[in-house]
């Protein structure tokens, strides 16, 4: 007699992501409609869920637009590229002015600029959402990036708000801004976590091969740090890898993992986007490399044969408790560099595409939810949200500093000890290298000046009168302005 | 009663580069027809130049095409982008089958394969061809990386060889690869060019800030670096800019120039090109960062407000000359890498495009003409052309195992007391870092490949056998395979 009830929100595309959305969204209280291009994944689904909640399925997309309370709210789970494009396509045909589309997928920000454009001609809201978290952060609560309108995020954003984590009360859901910012700010969250990542692994390395520790002692150590400022999901769950056992050969599982780190993508963007803009995201740059040559695997055999020659003396430890913790702090200003590179990027970024981007906020719903969550962006929204004028680098606000500041001689005789005793840590030298750059007050940048000027004419400022200046470096050298 | 004789080759786009390349082709005598947009730069060099040698003048693009001898060798020497579709499309309405065209400027190499190809369609050879050597190199021999189809470099290749620079009687120019593969090359030329500039900018700095020498002194130091195996163009310019007195202050040029290093592009291409084939280039995207950072100028002049900390002790230097050799010797290993990081970005450039590019050759070509030629470059010839097998990092042969295993201990002081002192060298220390990740039996990417297990299943390989496996993380953690 009654007919289903109108659903509020629509998942399309059921892969773990999209179920775990979708049942999300079911367990807090939505009616949620639920299609994917094969019926089975939809019955599969509710066959085994349908307990979470109100589900409507269907197996046409028609039908699935049709069982949606309008302004429709549709989140597309598909592969990022050419599939989200079909599905974009084949809800459109279906969808009125008004209505809300979400990609809910790892898009490049510069698509979802292209779809959102396409979709407004419509009258269609397009949203490019960054979802972070994982199959468990979809199910129970991940950090949500969504751009698009503001308009769309009236009524999307609290359905969004609900489902996501909360950290403090607070959601870890805000509207970054227009068009792609979602996406934008998606994939800097991914560098920023390649980055991370990398700075854990040469720590690790540091304490392994460095200090000759077993992986159950660096697991102790981990789970350590994890009790102070590095306090995150990232250092916790690098404590639980470090100590689990092999069941195969009984010895420490990472010592069995084949050295090849695999990627998909972001933080390659990442790093290409900050080329573009022009800012140096030198660490994000070195996490990428540092994958990439992990995955070079007949040079790496090749460099074992040739057998290229490394340090004789092993690293001298004279008390491993001060070693562990100048590792520690080392670890920790590397860290707070990554993230001022990241979310310079982002600052960039907003400027390039004219987006309002609140970076406290920002590094707030990264609190919940995301890979990179961290007692440590409390700090960072502190250091954007109590200074009245916002600083031009994190580590220009006055926590950071001091922090940095009383990291930097750990920080240094870590990178310089490994240096020296050969083990490689191109994020922790890279972040030093960044650090003693930006406060340095003259640049040797002015000598690669005046070498373009020599062998290209390509001109020279002054540091003393205005103007754009030409060594005649084949005539008489005599200065002329150009 | 005679008409002008038919030109050889055709130069279109009259700014200094063409006009150089139009001189340099006449004063080898070739006939030389020449074309601009506006006539009164072809009239200029006429007016100018017209003793060097033959030329044909013509006021419209059909004139000129008409001047040519079949089959037309014609080169565009206009910007990169819009203004070269517009010649290109211009021309190939009046060239005929098996004519050549060829692009001289910076362009893109994907845009160089989408332009080949266009032009084979209406049976026109399009040669992309990368020209390195500034203008001056242009006039008296530049280096010439021509790309395109190997029968076009039958009748143009000689042309090319003939007023390209020459050393020890071999000319700086051969067939790179079809299509895109001289841009490409030519685009990895100026990324190394990136770098060994940034490179010999931190033993400057090293030596004017770590040793407190003067701009003079560092001048008589780089001139003596190139007597050795540093000789090269850009350490004798380096020892002549350093050398330069400015004239209004009375003081080192070197300190009148603003330190902000501009870029154009090719340097970002490169990293970025580098990122698509996951090959480690951080030698050079660390040279494009340090560029970016310096043109960061708010907030490096919010740094010196904020006075970020640095260490208070100065580099203790015993012995002058024992720290300029380390310093020297530093340098000349992360050049080393640099070029390895190049070459492999070649080496995947082409095994991805299916160009066929002989890297003994690349290096030989680089020996004159362009800004990165160097005695050093006959040594990676030497690598390539001497070994049946091919190294698979220029690290592998013999020579540069042995040198830069002989450089590793002044190399890791450098890089350790840059840490220590607060002197930036990502350059330097990327190299290192680099090196060090390479002859690694065992990287931390284990520990990175397990942690991306744990958050997102993404499998990982095991050392002892085949298969992909997954640890249930969120289960009792044992190990199914996926």
């Amino acid at each position: 007699m009654t007919e289903s009830p109108k659903a509020e929100i629509g998942v399309t595309g059921l892969a773990v992501m999209g179920s775990n959305l979708a049942r999300n969204f079911a367990r807090n209280g939505f009616v949620t409609a639920v299609h994917n291009r094969s019926y089975a994944k939809t019955q599969a689904l509710l066959e085994e869920h349908g307990g979470d909640g109100t589900f409507v399925g269907s197996e046409s997309a028609a039908d699935f637009v049709a069982s949606l309370a309008t302004p429709r709210k549709i989140i597309i789970m598909v592969k990022a590229g050419g599939p989200t494009d079909a599905v974009i396509d084949e809800l459109a045909e279906l969808l009125e002015p008004g209505d809300i589309l979400v990609d809910g997928g790892n898009a490049k920000f510069s698509d979802t600029i292209r779809r959102e454009a396409a979709m407004r001609e419509k009258g269609i809201h397009f949203v490019g959402c960054g979802i972070s978290g994982g199959e468990e952060g979809a199910l129970l609560g991940p950090s949500i990036m969504p751009g698009g309108s503001k308009q769309s995020y009236e009524s999307l954003g609290p359905i969004l708000e609900k489902i996501s984590a909360h950290v403090d009360g607070a959601p870890c859901c805000t509207h970054i801004g227009t068009d792609g910012a979602g996406h934008f700010v998606k994939m800097v969250h991914n560098g920023i976590e390649y980055a991370d990542m990398q700075l854990i692994a040469e720590a690790y390395d540091l304490l392994r091969r460095g200090a000759g520790l077993s992986p159950a002692q660096i697991a102790d150590i981990f789970a350590e740090w994890n009790k102070g400022e590095l306090d995150s999901f990232l250092i916790e769950i690098t404590a639980q890898v470090l100590a689990q056992v092999d069941a195969t050969t009984g010895g420490p599982f990472v010592d069995i993992v084949k050295d090849v780190a695999g990627m998909k993508g972001t933080g390659t963007w990442t790093v290409q986007t900050a080329l573009d803009l022009g800012v140096p995201v030198s660490g994000i740059a070195e996490a990428v490399f540092a994958r990439g040559l992990s995955s070079q695997g007949e040079q790496r055999a090749a460099a074992q044969q040739v057998g290229l020659p490394g340090p004789q003396e092993q690293w001298p430890i004279e008390d491993l408790d001060v070693f562990v913790a100048t590792v520690r702090v080392a670890l920790y200003a590397s860290k707070i560099v990554a993230y001022a590179q990241g979310l310079d990027e982002i600052q960039a970024g907003a400027k390039e595409y004219g987006w309002d981007i609140d970076l406290g906020a920002v590094a707030r719903i990264w609190r919940g939810g995301c890979i990179i969550r961290a007692v440590f962006l409390n700090r960072i929204t502190e250091a954007y949200d109590t200074t009245a004028e916002k600083p031009l680098s994190l580590l220009f606000a006055p926590y950071f500093t001091e922090a940095i500041g009383g990291a930097q001689g750990p920080w240094r005789d870590v990178v310089a000890g490994a240096a020296r005793y050969g083990i490689p840590t191109p994020g922790f030298s890279s972040a030093l290298a960044y650090y003693d750059g930006l406060r340095a007050e003259r640049l040797p940048a002015a000598l690669i000046q005046g070498q373009r000027d020599f062998f290209g004419a390509h001109t020279y400022q002054r540091t003393d009168k205005e103007g754009t200046y030409h060594v005649l470096w084949s005539g008489d050298r005599s200065e002329v302005q150009s």
